[in-house]
């Protein structure tokens, strides 16, 4: 059976997100005889290079449409102007526009498909200095909280300006008693705690869209509703 | 851009691989920027149900064929005949038959895709004995190590039959000190650790093969390879 996609398209945070209790890995585990879980995730990409790619990057799925696609960008775009990550940093309204774009760009080419935000998370400065970039001298973060705020906010307004859900990750993460250390490994990635949250999220908004495993149709018939005594009965339609 | 695909075609050691842990998402993850990997598996089939709906679930995947495919059934089939599996039960020879139908439908759909079998794994009955399905009160494990090891010969023989790669799962699990409980979680299906033998044999059973991460295509500019002076550079092509 061909099965809806959910395609999630960000960063360095999707494109690890099928490591051990990773968010994606546990999307593809959720709809796991409904849809399949599509990983597009360009580790260290901002929204001016997820611009320059879209079309490649969506010209590869061929119709039907995706049923959802995430998009999570931000974390890169907040670093700072004139710190180690300065070359991946974009200006928030930079920012804010080209997810505008991206959003436009996704929804001309497939109008049904439901799209999803995913804002940036927080940073967690101390993480970021035990766990600096290799080359990174400076003694200085490359991202800071409330940089990464401002970016949290456009992502809002991109959100809203377009009618299109969102996950305000930077302010549910904030909500977590010793969120630095227990949802951050590095003050930037996220702990299998923090890809907890993720997920969870991710599944309520797509459910509040209708995208959920009860709406979807299960491929093939399951073992748990199979009769005992004439199994291949399940398999004669 | 379309990425290959590798389908993971099976019963639950295959549904439930995107688990924590698990070989299916550890696959994922493994070709995070170079290929797909789409699970179909199906929870308590048997090569009997498999070859029953083959058809369907491949008819499901558009040109170009799969890179590869994995198949891993023999778990369900080697119940016991007289126990509470029974209507799971397939007797080995016509789960040999069963395995090659399989194979030949699948090289005459994709002559060009890797094929790799997997045998069932190992059995543990202490583990089935503590973890019984909640309908079996007969106090008898409804599998054996000895009866799934018929089941592995037979799974060599096909592979051998068609020239078909193979994982011998049943083997190389049992040569790991207390295999019983550290690879398998009831005594069948695999715990985080039996899942990392799994992944790794798949990986390197494919690399023989000639699909892996250095002969496939990387999708997008690697951002370790861009230029921090000029990162738009290596879009314009």
């Amino acid at each position: 059976m061909r099965r809806p996609t959910i395609v999630l398209f960000g960063d360095s945070i999707t494109e690890e997100s099928f490591g051990d209790g990773g968010w994606g890995a546990s999307l593809a585990n959720h709809f796991c005889r409904s849809a399949d879980v599509l990983m597009r995730g360009y580790s260290g990409y901002n929204t001016r290079w997820a611009l320059r790619v879209a079309e490649k990057v969506f010209g590869g799925f061929e119709s039907p449409p995706p049923a959802a696609v995430t998009v999570f960008f931000g974390a890169n775009d907040a670093c700072l102007p004139d710190r180690s990550g300065a070359f991946q940093h974009v200006p928030v309204e930079e920012y804010r526009l080209n997810l505008l774009s991206l959003l436009q760009l996704i929804r001309s080419r497939w109008p049904t498909t439901i799209l999803l935000l995913i804002t940036p998370p927080p940073i967690d400065e101390d993480g970021r200095l035990r766990f600096p970039y290799a080359d990174d001298r400076s003694g200085l973060p490359e991202r800071t909280n409330a940089f990464a705020g401002t970016y949290r906010n456009a992502c809002i307004d991109a959100a809203e300006e377009l009618a299109v859900p969102v996950v305000d990750l930077w302010t549910k993460m904030q909500r977590f008693p010793g969120w630095e250390k227990n949802l951050l490994r590095d003050g930037l990635h996220l702990t299998a705690e923090g890809n907890r949250v993720v997920f969870e999220e991710v599944v309520e908004r797509l459910r509040e869209q209708g995208v959920s495993v009860d709406a979807m149709a299960v491929d093939l018939p399951l073992f748990s509703q199979m009769d005992v005594n004439d199994p291949l009965k399940s398999f004669s339609n």
